[in-house]
């Protein structure tokens, strides 16, 4: 293969780096940073590999992203082994070739092109590469942007690789994602036999008016950048297994996918109003996994617009809906925060693949939006 | 101990008849019996041993009854080994004592004094035991009704020994059972991530609203002999345990427990109404544990009664409470059917006893019953 990106694509597919785990993938974007005069900081954290890297000084743009990959799942489905990377038809074959190498090799090989044109641009160009993005997460791009915030790091935009697109590469950017927060809701009641329901509470049928309720509420109805927040119960579970005996608790789990319209506080007032109103018995316990943020149009906004159209005939859909993304972490530095990436039709599956066109085109536009911000 | 309900109710308890295992109770029965002029019929089934005894002809009285009894749990909470039998008290400790060999021993000394003082009686008396009432209930009293019923076996009156009192014996006999039906019931959606709700279907909050009506539905009011019917859902589970997939199915088990009001017919026909109204996907399978059945004042509740008022100062309550018992399949055979057992206090708990004079009173009380009914 003689196009660079896919070059470097290939050798960090082929590093089995399973989250937590970098295998290696690290070492090799280093070598290639440091050669083009970036100042490396490795900034591990637990069981985590993270660097920040940087070169020049002034605004700075950062690209941030991770190395570490889900599980392959059942290999014998794979038509290729997943960490022998591998092209056919023009599609680039592995784990991680979309979510998310192929933009890691896009980025290095950009940033190698715009150095070369531009020894000495204005601003400061950054990278902040995390190996557990995919699992637990909490000792990554959380703890970096938690050491750099201590020292008053400056963080003006924020490019995250992660597979943005959903036909071609730049037909999706995001600027921006929902909240994330989830409770785990016990009910209590009285365990019993069946035969005598005057002797017990059943948990499940004193919970059920509340939980329709809760389930058929319209929590708001999202604005000009956010769908409406969603509530979904993921896991309920009652009984002893025995069909004679009633059940002493009832757990349920769901999760909020909340836009800017609402904060976390806002949804706990009004679920806890609610089984209040029900005159449940119960304790619940929340868990925010990342609040809501926007980057709303601005210099960072319009430098991938114009960078996508740039390549290609299309103007990207800027979205928010989708899962959350490190980039949680970084709008709190007060940075522009923007994901491009390449399709994201087959990520976490089998069969993982990129077009290997795209991954080309992606490299150049990561280019020109450093050309209008940091040239 | 000088007195023979006693003697052999220890003797009983001394076999570790854990079901289906008879563990030799059943020998000492018949041997008792053989010596009274009983014709004895093993009917085993599968793992299950059961007998039909009879005596003498024309209207038929049956004892019923099981000599198997429930795990004794943690064995070092008793006071007493299990399988030990001790009287402190005045009680009879060990299991089995109240749950049902304390009753089979009442029943065989009072067949022997009945015996002894009519042995032309002019009726049939006679015995059903089984090893398995406790657990399966497949092989055990349900197949030998079958036998019977196959071959026109005559059976009027059946007196079953299960411990049907509260706090002193007779003060409680059960003259008929509820019904016991469960439904499995699975509701269909479709799985997927919980950011793409539109892309899922939720069967949990599909299925809310259903759910909400089902437990809030009056299915009847009772009748002068049955408490109203009563609706419990014991088990629900839906969710992949992650918190972050909707889950694709949704499973409920609920049972119901019904009176003489309603047939398993009709509840079916009634749920299935309600499910189609909410236009749910779902299977639903049903599992009869028994009709519900119903013995009224005649002849056997009138000698019982008169039994339990002679020997003690109470008129026992009529009641149709509780769960279900062998007497579900024998009143198939046409029989009436009427518990009179000790206190039902301790059964299956640890440290199971039972009152040794209560014990003594029942086989009075089984004694006077045979002389009304077919002395």
């Amino acid at each position: 293969m003689t196009c660079p990106v896919i070059d470097l694509a290939q050798q960090l597919i082929k590093r089995p780096s399973l989250s937590p785990d970098d295998a290696g993938c690290q070492a090799i974007m280093i070598a290639r940073l440091k050669a083009l005069g970036f100042t490396i900081e490795p900034m591990n954290f637990g069981d985590t590999q993270n660097f920040w890297a940087w070169r020049g000084e002034g605004k700075t743009l950062a690209f941030a992203g991770h190395t570490d990959v889900v599980p392959v799942g059942d290999e014998s489905r794979w038509i290729n082994p997943p960490f022998e990377p591998a092209i056919r038809d023009g599609m680039l074959f592995g784990r991680g070739a979309a979510d998310m190498k192929g933009s890691l090799a896009a980025m290095v090989v950009a940033a190698e092109r715009f150095v070369a044109a531009n020894p000495h641009h204005r601003g400061r160009l950054a990278f902040l590469i995390t190996s557990d993005e995919e699992a637990n997460a909490t000792y990554g791009t959380v703890k970096v942007v938690e050491a750099l915030m201590a020292r008053q790091e400056r963080l003006d935009y924020c490019l995250v690789g992660e597979p943005s697109s959903t036909e071609r590469v730049g037909d999706v950017v995001k600027n921006g994602r929902r909240g994330s927060m989830t409770a785990n809701l016990h009910i209590h009641g009285v365990q019993g036999h069946v035969a005598y329901p005057h002797l017990a509470d059943n948990p499940v049928h004193r919970a059920l008016p509340a939980l329709a309720e809760l389930a058929a509420t319209e929590w708001d109805q999202g604005n000009d950048f956010f769908p409406p927040t969603s509530m979904q119960i993921a896991n309920v579970q009652a009984g002893t297994g025995s069909n004679n005996v009633i059940p002493g608790e009832f757990f349920v789990q769901f999760n909020f996918r909340f836009s800017t319209e609402l904060t976390d506080e806002l949804i706990k007032q009004r679920v806890q109003a609610l089984l209040e109103k029900h005159q449940l018995r119960y304790t619940i316990e929340w868990k925010i996994s990342g609040q809501p943020f926007l980057t709303a149009r601005g210099e960072l906004v319009d430098a991938v617009v114009k960078a996508v159209r740039h390549y290609s005939e299309i103007s990207p859909t800027l979205e928010t809906t989708g899962g959350t993304s490190d980039g949680r972490f970084i709008a709190q530095m007060g940075a522009q925060v923007v994901e491009l990436g390449p399709v994201n039709a087959t990520i976490h599956k089998i069969n993982e693949c990129v077009s290997a066109a795209d991954l080309q085109l992606l490299s150049r536009m990561y280019q020109r939006i450093m050309d209008q911000l940091i040239a």
